[in-house]
């Protein structure tokens, strides 16, 4: 993991005092040239200042560096927040010789406090100069708040006789639901695109990866998922074939952050695929399949480890979708658990609760009214969920 | 709160054998008289087989008893669960002597599960010898299930010198989420009123009452709240004055029975009222009071007694209401925490701090967008919540 890399690219990760334990919370990621941009931005109708600035900037379609800090959101901080995270663009710009125009800023952490900001400036020449190739995983280090792992994917691509590479990186462990651009997540690439190009594959990527998965159902003031392309590979997207082969590796590296961050959930142990199918449309599936996997009461029960399928069919119920109540069917794995409507049984059941006992499983509802299908990721709902959230600011 | 009664009715509570730890389980409610009768029921696409018997038997318009059952659901068992419901009502008519069709049913406890029938068959003679006017508390004790308590509250009013009782009974602490008709919940009356006026009141009340708690979000398949008014107080409800004495008295006890359910909240240490004024409808207020009332993150934060008001503006950002992000204030209690989306500071987080110490307080959020406002109860989320439903069937 400490490998990774992307041509071009400079990372880097280092403590500045925001956290109180020391740990790393200031990071940086430079393009070596001003490289095409997008982003796609929480639909929080409060938003963080970075995250309002970075949606200005973004419209230049350019940008040759991102600075990111852990331990405060920079939210609900006013006109000061504003001036703060336009100068910790500055003093970031400054740092690295380059436009400040050019210098996005992110910020996760707790809402409601000034960022201190004199010890960003204080550390960022120290930053920039532990800017290395290798840098990335510094970088997920630095951009942690509950996560217990940092979140990095590589892959590589081929666009006629060109290596392409995708790197991203991403943080997320609560305060993690879909319908917006979730989390912090940085996606860097060497491949030469056009900003629209770059906005069409990061949304799409977007509404596959980051957009099916929900930890708490709570959406942040500060998700931001945003791709910058520097096109020193010269793998060049022309045509719809090589389109869609950088759409499939981009599509993999975030679904691939993704289940990483399900699987680092705030207290979660396990990670579960909930699978509607059988909807009289996918809009319909999609919601029978949110509001499973948002059910505390279904949740408690993956923790616990208990088929409790009635809570289940009771999730559905509410999820204002048209299907017959008598004929739904379900899944746990290939054990099918209830045939239209109804138990299966006892023997239904310990096949069930051995699936359960597993870390990934996937819950399958039929509800046999048309061809929708929708599948987002969950994961169970634990005591230490509770007591994570409860001593968060402490 | 064992002398709770209502001229004219009796109740019963006893064991039968459904639960497992010999607690009361089975319940009865006669009127000596048939009496008028009203109900709501969940909106839950799955709907309990005594629920769909009821949304029935009840458009007749009188009824005579009420035999409920907490330990099984009798959820989710196809014609089965149909039959067993029918027959329970059997039962209960053949022991009392009343016809059949004036007997209605209710159930509470897990879903998916066929009903023991036999225990209920053979347990229904002893329950009917033990009817009584002061049976209400046994009855309460005999549809709880995670409750820890039994939820009974009378109220008398008086008619042009004609003195009425209200007596309500309600079951509830997990599974309580409002734009329903909540949980179970049975009110006897004296009263003289006609079908069509108890549903109007008892419509007016619910909205009052159930629907303005929430717990854990989740909306039961079984929830039924049920009115019957036998009319030997010979008070009559026959104009408008008549008619908002009774629904203050009604409003009142359901209210009332509202907290006790959120005050008995699975886990809950705390009642917190969620009050939203300034918004620009009084349906934006509720979206923004529910959102915060259900957010998992702003209810642990109460556990942690944690002045986190930034989750709290993160959950009214994504209520999806219209208002200016940058001009919201909050209070806890009388402490002003938030001026216009900004933090008011160390000294009103310390006097805020010491607000959510208390077992009881409000959250206001002024969006100063215009007149709309809404009030809802919640509870925190603790740490026993999860353990309470991790191990629920176990």
């Amino acid at each position: 993991m400490k490998k990774t890399f992307c041509p071009g690219f400079k990372a880097a990760g280092i403590a500045s005092g925001l956290k109180k334990n020391g740990r790393k919370d200031l990071g940086l990621i430079l393009s070596e040239v001003p490289a095409c941009v997008a982003g796609v931005f929480t639909q929080n109708k409060i938003k963080a200042a970075p995250v309002l600035l970075d949606i200005e900037r973004i419209k230049q379609g350019a940008c040759q560096a991102i600075i990111v800090n852990s331990g405060n959101a920079n939210c609900c901080t006013g006109k000061q927040g504003m001036r703060d995270a336009k100068n910790m663009a500055g003093h970031a710009a400054a740092a690295l010789g380059i436009s400040e125009d050019h210098v996005l800023v992110a910020s996760t952490g707790v809402i409601g406090e000034q960022l201190p900001l004199s010890k960003i400036k204080k550390a960022t020449p120290r930053l920039v100069k532990t800017l290395a190739p290798r840098g990335f995983y510094d970088l997920a280090k630095a951009i942690m708040t509950t996560d217990t792992v940092p979140k990095t994917v590589s892959a590589q691509g081929n666009i006629e006789g060109k290596i392409f590479t995708i790197t991203g990186i991403a943080k997320g462990s609560g305060m993690i639901c879909p319908d917006m651009a979730t989390m912090l997540c940085f996606i860097c690439t060497d491949i030469k695109a056009s900003p629209d190009f770059l906005y069409n594959a990061l949304y799409n990527a977007t509404e596959r990866s980051f957009n099916r998965i929900t930890i708490d159902g709570d959406m942040s003031t500060n998700d931001s998922v945003i791709i910058m392309a520097n096109g020193v590979s010269e793998a060049v997207v022309q045509d719809s074939t090589q389109n869609s082969l950088f759409q499939k590796a981009l599509d993999k590296v975030m679904i691939s952050l993704a289940k990483k961050i399900i699987k680092d959930g705030e207290g979660a142990t396990k990670m579960v695929e909930i699978a509607v199918k059988g909807a009289l449309t996918n809009n319909d599936a999609h919601k029978v399949a949110m509001t499973i996997a948002n059910s505390n009461l279904v949740k408690t029960a993956f923790f616990g480890e208990d088929a409790n399928w009635g809570r289940i069919l009771g999730a559905a119920g509410r999820a204002n979708a048209l299907f017959d109540p008598d004929r739904v069917d379900l899944f746990f794995d290939d054990v099918l658990m209830v045939k239209d409507s109804t138990g299966c049984g006892k023997r239904a059941e310990t096949k069930a609760t051995k699936v359960l006992k597993q870390p990934e499983f996937t819950v399958t509802i039929d509800l046999q009214a048309g061809m929708g299908c929708s599948s987002v990721l969950t994961c169970d709902f634990s005591i230490d969920y509770v007591k994570i959230n409860a001593d968060y600011r402490s």
